[in-house]
């Protein structure tokens, strides 16, 4: 195969996290040993899928776009869920950060998606930071405790610092998710600056 | 999100060789991340797929259909390539079996994609094998070598040594493949089997 629909599909399908041309060749040739209605099908949902799903006006998660509804609801099922608290705001990098944080299924707050990291590197300042906006949240509801929840790289360190440090004068409680050796996993293959987070933040047991 | 369309997307995503739900999630999120136009364009190229491209009718690999010729060819670029020799024949179980082995570019031979392999546990026996084609094939273009290149697998031996049986009488010379310790690998890494038959085949050196 030569042809430009075989290249531009592998060209495309390569551009996923994580695929690189032999995995989207094999991905083509999948698809082209199944029943054309698959292609056909996934190729549909992936036409319709922006219309379907938008940010939330509120805290930047995706959310859903009621079909059925005469105007669909402004915020997600997260802003709207009436048995979390208005109190608790945990800050993250991105909407896939919001999904990770659910898992443990025990915070009962809500959320705040910065949309982006601090970044020298890639020309990403401060200024790129929604900060008014987290700050209109926190006074708006009263926010008492803010969660930062960016990830324990260097960029999500930084970010987690400059907003620290941001947020002082809003009197709120700021606190930092534990960095640590993750459960189930072995010491002798956690790094040197996993193991020294574990040290610092150790607890009396 | 909870509605049908993220997880639909998911669902068709997961189906894909290798892909899990959490990948799946994970092209979701990346997809929403980006420009609407790249899910609709992926989208566009999945439901062409099938029309564009179809099985050669002479050796069974995938084939571009021409859009802009009046009437498509009937076989793939290497069936009609005219360097290639028709007394070389290099049997594969899959078309991207033919994408394989044409890696190396030594072969100048042509294909015949066998498009399964015996598979006893799945109920696939020897009268699934399209050896009636095979075999006029051989007579038609007056083949002189067949090389087998099922894969080292058990599927793929135990067809390969019934091809060897069944090509027996048509007097051509069947060839496999050679098995062995890949290049660049390293023998502690090696499976047993891999090294009996790399021993097996030694070659003077």
């Amino acid at each position: 195969m030569r042809g430009k629909g075989a290249k531009r599909l592998t060209a495309l399908l390569a551009r996923l996290p994580g695929v690189g041309e032999k995995t989207a060749q094999r991905y083509l040739y999948h698809l082209l040993a199944q029943p054309s209605a698959y292609a056909v099908e996934l190729g549909d949902a992936l036409r319709a899928l922006h219309a379907q799903i938008r940010p939330c006006l509120r805290c930047g998660n995706y959310t859903d776009v009621d079909e059925n509804a005469a105007e669909s609801a402004p915020v997600c099922d997260i802003c709207s869920d009436p048995r979390r608290s208005d109190k608790l705001l945990c800050v993250v990098a991105r909407p896939t950060d919001v999904l990770a944080m659910e898992r443990p299924g025990s915070l009962r707050g809500r959320y705040f998606v910065l949309g982006k990291l601090l970044s020298p590197l890639d020309g990403v300042g401060p200024e790129a930071l929604p900060i008014g906006i987290l700050r209109a949240r926190i006074e708006e509801d009263g926010v008492e405790e803010i969660i930062l929840a960016t990830p324990p790289s260097v960029d999500g360190e930084a970010t987690a610092l400059f907003l620290r440090r941001e947020l002082a004068a809003t009197g709120v409680l700021v606190t930092r998710i534990a960095s640590g050796v993750p459960h189930g996993g072995d010491l002798e293959f956690a790094d040197a600056i996993t193991l020294g987070r574990a040290l610092d933040h150790r607890q009396k047991f």
